[in-house]
Parts: structure tokens; sequence; C-alpha cells
């Protein structure tokens, strides 16, 4: 019975990217996709809310996964070797083996200024879970605010790097060359005297 | 002329964002905006495009200022630095004087989808601009990507700290106290070993 369910969804969420990318988001409906699936509209609202759902499934779990991921480190690790260990292997369990299905959603949500939106709200969803688990290991706001604004940008960056490249690439490769790029940033800050 | 003008557009841009403000962005019309300045909405339409643009007018400049600073910059100067010394006083004086008006437009930006994404496609120029700038440098396009990242992080941050600060207080010191935020978090990617 599960196995039979996760096969629909993911009958769905085929179904529904081939739609949106052939004939537009706005001009896609549920029984379009539910037909296009082989499955019933019933069906298709047993595993998404509405068309929208499609394109941002699973998402909701992204910041729980971050701040037990951040509750589990130990608490003497510091705000940027946290974010320089840990970046990686997180971006990896969360987006490394959907490359294909990541492109197509890309340019879809690019189409659409709902979806833009909805996109930009993710994003602020996580940064704002990544600066709660900084203040609960007592990092002040400030610098809670900033580290999450860089992992953000290191991670944003990895990602657009890796959704770009051609021929086989694990993601923890994009994430490390940036995270080295960051490296050399971080080395010049040092060569101005500071405050 | 020219004075009669700067007067006009000010009465239009206060007139606009106190009806902004008391009745919603969408119920606002551009005639009443002209009765509530005492001017005409044929004079309306010679300072805005439309009532959108009272809050965005003048934003269009700021990428070019960005850039002719950038080219000003003596070329030896790395990337780091030059945010770090150029990045207060672009700041002053782009926003430095305006503290009032723009936390009046913050709250309304914040209530339509519409300006919102206007919002962030103007922070995406402004990044997009200081990407061009460090790729005309020399600097390479990841670490000018990361860079302009940066430098809109850190912005950003000052930005919000100064709109929400009470009593007088200039920007350039709120973007002197992100920037030894940033200084103590990349001090932190030295206690890491490198790659």
């Amino acid at each position: 019975m599960a196995r039979w369910q996760a096969g629909a969804q993911d009958q769905l969420e085929q179904a529904a990217l081939a739609l949106f990318l052939e004939q537009g988001f706005a001009e896609t409906t549920v029984p379009q996709i539910a037909a296009r699936a082989g499955l019933t509209t019933r069906t298709f609202f047993r595993h998404f809310t509405d068309k929208r759902e499609v394109l941002f499934a699973g998402d909701e779990a992204v910041p729980t996964s971050v701040q037990q991921l951040m509750a589990q480190t130990p608490p003497e690790v510091r705000p940027v070797p946290l974010i320089l260990t840990q970046l990686g292997p997180f971006a990896e369990t969360v987006f490394g083996d959907r490359r294909d299905m990541l492109r197509r959603r890309h340019q879809i949500i690019s189409t659409d200024q709902g979806l833009r939106e909805r996109e930009l709200q993710k994003m602020a969803t996580l940064r704002a879970s990544i600066v709660d688990g900084f203040v609960q290991r007592g990092t002040d706001k400030l610098t809670a605010s900033l580290v999450a604004d860089l992992a953000v940008v290191v991670l944003s960056t990895a990602l657009a790097q890796w959704l770009d490249s051609v021929g086989p690439m694990p993601l923890s490769t994009a994430v490390a060359e940036v995270l080295a790029a960051f490296r050399r940033l971080a080395s010049e800050v040092e060569l101005q005297a500071g405050p």
C-alpha cells in the first residue's frame, strides 16, 4: 500500500512537471494532471492539496531537518565551522539525487510570479530556522542572522552551479567549490585593519 | 522651474505614502494622490509613470552609482577590502537622510505581493551590477557572485537594524556594527582546516 502510494505520488509529479513545461503552469488543471498520470482526481488530492503543492512537496520537512542537525552538533562547535562542515552533507541529503527534477522545477517556477514568491518564502523559512537553531545554541541575534544568510548564499550558489553544470557532478563537489571560494574571501578580511 | 518641480515631486511622494498607509496601496488611485497633494493628475504623470513608481523613484540610478564607485576604486584593491571600505559611505549617500520615508515605504511594500516582487527585483539588479563591477575589475565569476551576495547581505542587515532602531543613529554606524560581526565570522573560518 505504502509502495503503491509512493508510485502514484511520483507518477503525479512527473505528469504535472511535464504538463507545466508543455502548456504552462497557469493553464494546467488537476484533472489534466491526473489523466496524464492515468489516475483519478481523487487520488491526486490524496497526495497534494493543489497543483502548486506538486512543486513544493516535501519542502516543509527541510526546516525540521535543519533544526535537528543543529541540535545534534556538539555545543562547542562555533557557527562558521558548523556551516562549513554540515552544509555539504545536508545539501546532498536534501537535493543530491534530484538534479533533473530540480532543473525542470526551477524552469517552471521562473515563469510564474506566485511560484517565485512561494520559492522565496521557502528560502526565508529555511533561513529563519537556521537563525533559530543558532539562537538556541547561544549565538547572538546579529551573528545568527549573518551566518544564516551566509549559509543560504553558499547553498543557493552551489545549487545554481550544480543545476547549470554539464555531465555528472555530485552536489557536494559544488558546495566544496563554493566554500573554497568563500574561504579565500574570508582570508581577505584579515588584510584589512579590524575595528 | 527646477525648484518648483522638486517641490511637486516631494509633495506627491508625501501624499502617496500617506494614502497608501491610510487606505492601502491597491485602493489608492492617481487622482486621489494628486488631489491630496493639491496638484493635477497631469502634474503627477510629469513626475511618475504610475503610482508604483512613487515607491521606487530614483532607484534606477543606484546600479549606475555602484558601477562608477567600483570603476573609480584603484584596481589593486581586492574585492573584500573594497566592500569593507566603500559600503558604509555608499549606504549613507543613497539611504542615509531618508529613514522616516524608508520606514513607511518598507511598511507599504510588505503589504502587496507585486511590490514585494518589485523590491526583490531591485535588489537583484543591484546585486547584478556589483557582480558586473567585479568582473570588469578582473575578479572571477564565482568570487564576484559571492562578494556581491555578501555586500547585499551586509547592506540589507544594516538597513534592517537601522530602520528598527530607536532614536538618532547614523546608517554608517549600523553598517560598521554589521561589518564588525562579519569580521568575527571571517576569523572563525581560519579555525577550520582549509581544503
